[in-house]
């Protein structure tokens, strides 16, 4: 029987079953910084320490050990599902006949790394730049298509000594496609606890990072609250119609708001000159999305849209008209139809089919 | 003190780092099935019980429960980062001055699932299909762009009695992109202990799944072995240069074999009509990737690819050798570039640029 075993990154996330198959275990493999790691948990066990790089011969001990009747631990960081153990074994082990396997999840370094960062995390990806048996334009397409889907990115193996080739093409793609300000959280395992960072990509260097770091590359709503990066998820925040807004949007609907500027307004520009009026009063109010610009004003629990004027760029109300004009169909629609109304902001934020929701 | 804790998806995956939060917390708030999950570990507890959709108001009660004094337990499935608390945690707190968090993560389904499954992870996605809050078309995107990377996908939320539209998207761009046969694992976690299926794309049917499945999209590689799911992550296997293949390897370094079909061989064909032979000796021999159709004869630790025909085919062949003869200086380069070689291999098979490696 072989229990591979991941052991999470620090004691505080090993898991039960993680221990009990430590326990039930009689030979211990691993690479030797993870064996260490649970040292107090394997004494008197016959523990096999091996060298990095060394995953075949790991795994055949493993197999041999479980012929001769042990049960075997073999230890892997994180999950052993996520560029670890696991993958390797099963190839090995069809060399064999009968090797009973289990395998126990773990806690993954994007997981770590994200909780520690906040909460960037939304729909992602978990890409290695590990290069010694994966092409580098395998590694480079993964990492484009990543972006282009607008998918966070967890950045596993960033750079070693040797290979720092990877990396370059990683930072070049995210400054092409997302552009200098995208949003990088650093998760560097070197130090005990883990320090995290955040940096824009245009200031992540190459002495930032090393082979114990993991990377988070935020998405086009990605921000940064209190020092934490966060990606909204998404919510609806109940609430009424203000009177003022009613008013807009019943003229709305009966086709008296022009589109564009609305120069003969006694407060035009309230926000900017060139600004566009067709929502003078935000649809989507509360949004509570602080990724473009809005912010609580703490304490009075009152949303503030200061910071935010995208619903008057002349970029936005175009995106936006349209669409919107099929959706509302009578005032109560802002908030009887939120949810719609909230998919279709995201749609026209990160230019997708505003008519496919 | 806010504690968002990942209680992964049953006690086996719990970490101990969770254990000690929920201990240290005086309030306990979750979705109800969540809660029961861990209700022996609450005993005596204040429990706030909760509906499922019912986020927002499960935040503002732990933040108002943590203005009293109280430490608060927010409990989340899996890890809070992945599709949980966290995030909507974040907003919320945004409202309020000096909130403390702390995240603790968890074993993700990604992580379960696909260790239940045998090995198919690989470089990944995690990819929700709910659709309350996210446009379609922004989910569309998503898998047409991890499918198009050869990403592997872990899908979650796969569908609900109300949303089946995603779950036919999904399905529609899976059998348009990858082809009929794309292998699906499901993990079923209605049932305990849960139940794993694994499905070619074509056979995957909306009774199959449910909102508690987590689907592993396969990718371009993987295969099934024994009933589990494997994805190739690569490896070296060492071994010695056959002499045949030496003296195949110093014609063809001579430019002695000629390219395409080798008609006037005594062997010819020895797999099908119309294979070209100018690999005869497989340059990869042993490999140990089953994805393309390699296994070994059990017991006896030898490699046969005798349902491999891939190095043989024209479509193989010619992808291969202009770049292959770039690489190859000596004979011994079969042994002493392996590395080089296996990624040139994998580059082929996955149409990546092959001089870019």
């Amino acid at each position: 029987m072989i229990n591979v075993i991941g052991i999470g990154q620090n004691r505080d996330n090993i898991t039960l079953g993680a221990l009990k198959a430590i326990e039930e275990s009689d030979v211990i493999i691993g690479y030797k910084k993870y064996i260490n790691q649970i040292e107090d948990l394997i004494e008197g066990k016959e523990i096999i320490k091996k060298g990095m790089g060394d995953e075949i011969s790991r795994a055949e001990i493993a197999i041999n050990k479980s012929k001769e009747g042990y049960t075997v631990a073999l230890i892997s960081s994180g999950d052993p599902g996520v560029f670890g153990m696991a993958n390797v074994l099963y190839q090995i082990e069809s060399k064999y006949d009968d090797v009973e396997i289990k395998v126990y999840p773990g806690v993954s370094s994007v997981n770590y790394s994200a909780d520690l960062l906040g909460a960037p995390l939304n729909d992602f990806a978990a890409i290695s730049l590990s290069n010694i048996l994966t092409p580098l334009s395998e590694i480079e397409k993964k990492i484009e298509y990543s972006l282009k889907a607008n998918l966070i990115i967890a950045i596993y193996n960033p750079i070693s000594k040797t290979r720092k080739e990877p990396f370059r093409r990683f930072v070049k793609k995210v400054l092409e496609i997302k552009g200098e300000e995208c949003l990088i959280g650093i998760v560097d395992s070197t130090y005990t606890p883990s320090k995290t960072s955040i940096v824009e990509i245009k200031d992540l260097t190459e002495d930032m990072v090393n082979m114990s770091c993991t990377l988070i590359v935020g998405n086009d709503l990605t921000y940064v609250q209190n020092g934490k990066l966060i990606t909204p998820r998404g919510y609806v925040i109940r609430s009424d119609i203000h009177p003022f807004s009613r008013e807009h949007y019943e003229l709305f609907l009966n086709g008296d708001i022009a589109h564009g500027e609305r120069r003969e307004c006694d407060f035009y520009p309230c926000h900017y000159d060139g600004q566009y009026c067709d929502f003078c009063y935000c649809p989507f109010y509360p949004c509570g999305d602080s990724s473009t610009g809005g912010s609580w004003i703490k304490g009075k629990g009152v949303w503030n849209c200061k910071e935010c004027t995208w619903i008057h760029t002349p970029e936005g109300v175009n995106a936006l008209r349209a669409p919107f004009t099929e959706i509302l169909e009578e005032v109560d629609d802002l908030k009887n139809k939120k949810k719609q109304l909230l998919k279709l902001r995201r749609a026209c934020l990160l230019n997708n089919n505003p008519y496919d929701l």
